[in-house]
């Protein structure tokens, strides 16, 4: 295998070479989209927020998912986050295409504003958006979203946000190594804040 | 506020809005681009695969970050994946921007093949990518690259694979009930798998 040595010398890189992209877990979301006037769900970890002003979601779908018809034709879809309880009834979604079988059963679907976007009772959180634009990349396209509504309960919120803690997600690890689902662990620091601490030790080790 | 009643009544959804959209925790890596010639990192959660053929990273950054000029000029950026002790640097990278401090001090900064796409030699895993395109979407940009190489050590591999319980990643929750990270949780089951229990069960059911 190619290897790099590093400035120091101490750590000897090894290059696995154009491998998959995500070794770290990516969060488990179903995307929501009628396709043929009926609901249908793809569970996916290539999705990621898309902006604050105004909130956008981008969702990466390879082109070879019935879903991305359902959401051009329409041009809504929805983001439904699933709770650790949902795994089975998630994977399922995932190992059968909506070609093929009839996901409209699976859950219980509601509709919002939009009318057109399936999403999904038992999910604790819904993201119901509007289709902004659609971006080719090669094998998979990318669906930006504008999210219109977030439909939650008030049992998953503290002090009126959605509580982490209540509404349990999900993650995929894609490594090939395990292709494992995981809950969320333990806390390891707050943002934007546990970095003042390194800040302060280099201003003393400079000093 | 404003609520919606699903079909069997069992649920009623409340609509939060247009509220941000990544309730499910993102994972935590860094960005790095040189800018004016010096290694610049900054943290992110938007962050997700983009394709396996060939292997592609969708990158979402606002247009107001330092990084976007460098991945622009030199056409590479890389990914790197920090581990649950980098905790504290990493929120460093993020509290100061490279237009007022100096990031290229901060890790031990090692080059691949595209020699201008800075990475992390204390961090576990990097992905030195190809700008491919870049896409405006209003208040970001996303940054599609190719990943032309990925840079581990033997110490995180099992089997050959990068093995996620040796690189231990962290998550970022941006609710803004706690902007907390948070480490990699207990297994919940096996992707592409624990949804054939459930077609058997619904099989079952059904006969």
């Amino acid at each position: 295998m190619p290897s790099v040595k590093t400035r120091s010398g101490m750590k000897n890189k090894i290059d696995l070479g154009a491998t998959v992209a995500t070794y770290c877990p990516c969060p488990v979301v179903l995307v929501g989209a009628n396709v043929k006037e009926k609901p249908n769900f793809l569970p996916i970890g290539w999705f990621t927020g898309a902006g604050f002003k105004p909130p956008k979601v981008a969702v990466v779908l390879g082109k070879v998912h019935y879903t991305n018809q359902g959401i051009k034709g329409n041009k809504t879809f929805s983001v439904c986050i699933p709770s650790e309880d949902m795994v089975e009834a998630t994977d399922y979604c995932g190992v059968v295409s909506g070609s093929k079988a009839d996901k409209s059963t699976i859950f219980e679907v509601f509709y919002g504003k939009l009318k057109t976007a399936p999403m999904i009772a038992e999910c604790p959180v819904n993201l119901e958006c509007k289709l902004d634009k659609v971006i080719d990349i090669g094998q998979c396209e990318i669906f930006i979203g504008d999210i219109l509504s977030t439909y939650t309960e008030e049992k998953h919120l503290t002090n009126g946000t959605v509580d982490l803690k209540k509404i349990k997600p999900f993650l995929l690890s894609p490594s090939h190594l395990d292709l494992q689902y995981y809950g969320i662990g333990e806390p390891k620091g707050k943002a934007w804040s546990a970095g003042k601490n390194f800040k302060n030790k280099r201003k003393r080790a400079t000093k």
